[in-house]
């Protein structure tokens, strides 16, 4: 994922986190060097990873699964990165690979950073066209518009494009970003310095959806997309394991019911498995949590509960 | 601390914590080898320490502040183990020792485990006349009462000492060391038998104080004394540093309520110091958080909302 980093390479001298570029920024358009075509590219995915998560609720919402396939690797990633044991003969039945990696490295021989989650693979020559996950789902909901389904949202809509990316930009800084800032600080400064850019954007967006269903109004947008994949993980996950531990998100009302109404809404709750999300960041991040042990709680049920926001 | 292990030396074969025995357990009582005197003796404590908080309760209920004197450790320990260094000159100033181990050599030359505490010296020969937790509650009840301030409370009556061993026993195996089996178990069967145990025990209790003030009925009793210190822990450090995520404590209405009427009685909150509790916890157990932060959250003030439990 764009998402997890265990090594040092992208830890500053101060204990922050500098989360390293996206190696491959190529796009899908309908005229371009990589054309648009249904069949011919492979969404590869992690459930654990909420860059991906992203992209996996976007490509439902629109009617893609049948134009762009998708790939899900291990949730536990070890030394040779992300892995593809949860097919058959532990290879990627489409891709014929075992590890992502491989296909970064035919796009790139001398590629030597993390290989991240989500990456969009050209199927006939193997090659990476984009790991860019921002522009990832704005291209799917852009470019892609032919192949969308009947009656598919426009989760992107042209006149709002500015107002919703000036209203992710933040809440990608300090909330998305933010909880990695957090988890992977190495001094207390630096967790520090997260911590309050956390919640005090957290405090923000539940100010906003005070008198608001979805961050631009009355209508799930892109920036609702980017807002869940982090606040469905946040209490099974980066409350203890990333020490975002102000409140649990069931502990902040308007948040709360906010993130349990998209929770309840097709395309987005039924994306989420705890089993990928909790095993992965507690397992692969033995320099977070050496034993590896998964914690049981929370319970998830409580996701099911009424959150009378209509 | 009695309660804490940074080593493999207690972890069995299964990954399960073993609590090793306390070494010194001989008793001070009015007509024994080590006699009731008043200024004799020194309880060292560590205020992060639930083992040790209750005998710094007990000893405050009971008005023996000016008959045993307290020395108070560095929260943090280090490979020298508890140290002095909240003093001046980085010693004791009765005992005049920098480390609680000098006293336990001095005691027992080959000692070789954990120094622990809570440990009463006999301050004249410098010498550990114990570090037997739940014995040095029970004698400060029963041997010193010749020294009690007038209109102490009996919290160990007579009458009714079998019963609260008996509901202290399971507490202490689930709850007490049961956030312990929980936080240091190496494996994940470890840790889902010990979090299985807890939180049984945990909603057994809750369910015995619906129609209970106290434990023990309508009076506070060494029962509550000894379950006290792990719920007031429990979300600052048992909920995410020790995996105990069912619930938080402030989740849980009949026992928050409970632990807040406890907190708010004199001699119970007065006696807690969230940050000795959190440092110790965060940054003396490197092998379970090797960044050493100390998460913010969450805020304690909550403690002091009303409890309607009168």
């Amino acid at each position: 994922m764009a998402g997890t980093q265990s090594g040092g390479k992208e830890i500053s001298v101060g204990g922050e986190l500098r989360r390293q570029p996206n190696r491959f920024t190529d796009r899908i358009t309908p005229d371009g060097t990589w054309p648009v075509e249904p069949g011919r590219y492979r969404l590869i995915v992690s459930l654990a990873c909420p860059w991906a998560h992203r992209s996996i609720i976007v490509r439902g919402l629109l009617g893609l699964q049948d134009v762009i396939s998708m790939g899900v690797v291990d949730p536990l990633r070890d030394d040779t990165g992300w892995r593809f044991t949860l097919d058959e003969g532990d290879q990627d039945p489409v891709l014929k690979i075992k590890y992502l990696s491989e296909a970064y490295l035919a796009t790139d021989p001398t590629y030597d950073r993390r290989v991240t989650v989500p990456s969009i693979v050209d199927v006939p020559s193997g090659k990476v066209v984009t790991n860019d996950f921002p522009q990832i789902t704005r291209d799917l909901h852009t470019e892609w518009r032919a192949f969308h389904r009947a009656g598919a949202p426009d989760l992107y809509p042209e006149a709002m494009r500015d107002e919703i990316e000036a209203v992710a930009e933040p809440i990608y800084r300090n909330i998305n970003n933010g909880v990695y800032r957090c988890g992977f600080a190495t001094t207390q400064e630096a967790y520090d310095n997260a911590y309050t850019d956390l919640w005090d954007e957290l405090d923000r967006v539940s100010a906003r959806l005070e008198s608001r269903r979805y961050l631009m109004g009355d209508r799930i947008t892109e920036a609702d997309i980017r807002l869940f994949p982090t606040l469905v993980r946040f209490d099974a996950v980066y409350h203890g394991h990333f020490k975002c531990n102000r409140q649990k998100l069931t502990e902040m009302p308007v948040l709360w019911a906010y993130a349990r109404d998209l929770f309840q809404t097709p395309g987005f709750g039924d994306t989420v498995d705890w089993d990928h999300i909790k095993r992965h960041y507690y397992v692969t991040h033995r320099h977070l949590n050496p034993s590896g042990v998964v914690p049981q709680g929370p319970d998830p049920s409580v996701w099911n509960e009424p959150h009378n926001r209509a």
